[in-house]
């Protein structure tokens, strides 16, 4: 087993395209091993709750994880979207494991506090808590681990988690014993120099790089919480954080191949 | 670790009761390990069908696992039910690892072929198709397994399969290598030797007394298919078998205590 790891996280809009999710998954199947996919919920969550008549909770717009809803995105992540990747990963010969943090305890949380808002059952990871032992065990029986976004509270309770956040915390726990890459998979082809151009992606960008082009204001609002992640894994020893489409995945495959935006120290 | 291990399957009736699924879970969790539990699904899955509008597509009052039932069976036996019952077993010091059978490829299995009936997404186990191997691993790793009733054909589909069978082929693979226990836990407290005396139950049989109780009409007809699948189970290497009330696994977890009824060859 090689010493490096990459870590790919996808989110809903991958999920919700049953054709785009299977290019992903077979994309994904010829990366290297060892690696790790981790998974969000996408619109289908939303759409089974409404069907069950479970009115989604708002409070200031963000959205509240009650009884019902932590029911219904422990079907729809934990089982549906997950168990459905696992299988489809098996066809292209990609040996997958369906976890959530809660399998083997692998990543406990806390439930969020309850300051002026509570956001219920929802789960904020501590730092160094991952254990990750048991995942190296299984990365060593020669398995590709896909995790749902959902960890526990060790009190019996399962706990909606962010996705992006699981990658990343994934990321920093491996990066004590691997060279670490994570992938997170979004929706334009990486960091644009110009928001209108599709194709004015910037194919490496360091902290000080970073830090200039938000100042300037061409790195725009929503990316700032995701690229300030990413440069906070980087800081805690992550070798390489990439921002792509999931269409990149495939080329990203390929033996010393680039795509997207490439993020270093 | 011992050589032997423990193999319990529950149904429904533990399921569907909240309260009975916590006392069992306190008590599973003190049975020596290593152990496997396999669960079946209960009345969640059709309750969740019927709010989505899904009917049951029976033929011949058999139940057919069309593509809409078998996404409400993977968001609930592969996701609900089985994560709840991984991250409550967490509570009590047990760690859990919830799975099905196309996690890791542990249990490949064929849909049934139709004949006059299509039962649709229905999963057949072929022998010595278990992939005990990566089972035995995770086994080292101190993990107690938690098997959702489904499998997979390899071709990218889960498949809806029997609970009982299920934890019957785990036990026979598992006999190769372990002193192999199986425990089917059901509404009664075991095999009767009065149909309307609870407590009349029969502590031992083997398949000469078996053979005969059938003869004479003391071994009624729903107990046939279970105690015949039983003693398959011993003749293909499993060590013995134990059907018992879900309430008496507390006391199997004492040493030398015996509850419900052994099957022996």
């Amino acid at each position: 087993m090689t010493n490096e790891i990459t870590i790919v996280k996808i989110g809903g809009n991958i999920i919700d395209n049953a054709e785009k999710l299977h290019q992903f998954i077979k994309d994904f199947a010829q990366l290297k091993e060892p690696k790790i996919l981790v998974h969000g919920g996408g619109k289908i969550a939303t759409e089974i709750s409404k069907s069950l008549g479970i009115e989604a909770q708002l409070i200031d717009g963000r959205r509240i994880t009650d009884q019902e809803t932590l029911k219904v995105v422990t079907m729809v992540y934990g089982g549906l979207v997950n168990k459905n990747i696992v299988a489809k990963l098996q066809v292209f010969g990609c040996n997958a494991l369906g976890l959530t943090g809660a399998d083997a305890n692998l990543i406990p949380a806390r439930k969020r506090p309850v300051t002026t808002i509570d956001y219920g059952f929802v789960g904020d990871i501590a730092e160094g808590v991952i254990n990750s032992e048991i995942i190296d065990q299984f990365l060593q029986s020669e398995l590709t681990l896909v995790f749902a976004p959902l960890t526990h509270d060790g009190q019996g309770n399962l706990l909606n988690t962010n996705a992006d956040t699981i990658a990343s915390v994934l990321a920093v726990a491996l990066a004590k014993k691997y060279q670490t890459q994570l992938i997170y998979c979004f929706e334009k082809k990486g960091v644009l120099a110009e928001i209108s151009d599709e194709n004015s992606v910037i194919s490496q960008i360091n902290k000080t790089q970073y830090e200039k082009l938000k100042a300037d204001g061409v790195i725009a609002q929503g990316m700032i919480p995701k690229l300030d992640n990413a440069f906070e894994a980087l800081q805690q020893g992550v070798r390489s954080v990439v921002i792509c489409h999931a269409d990149a995945i495939g080329q990203l495959a390929q033996e010393n191949s680039t795509a997207g935006t490439t993020l270093i120290l």
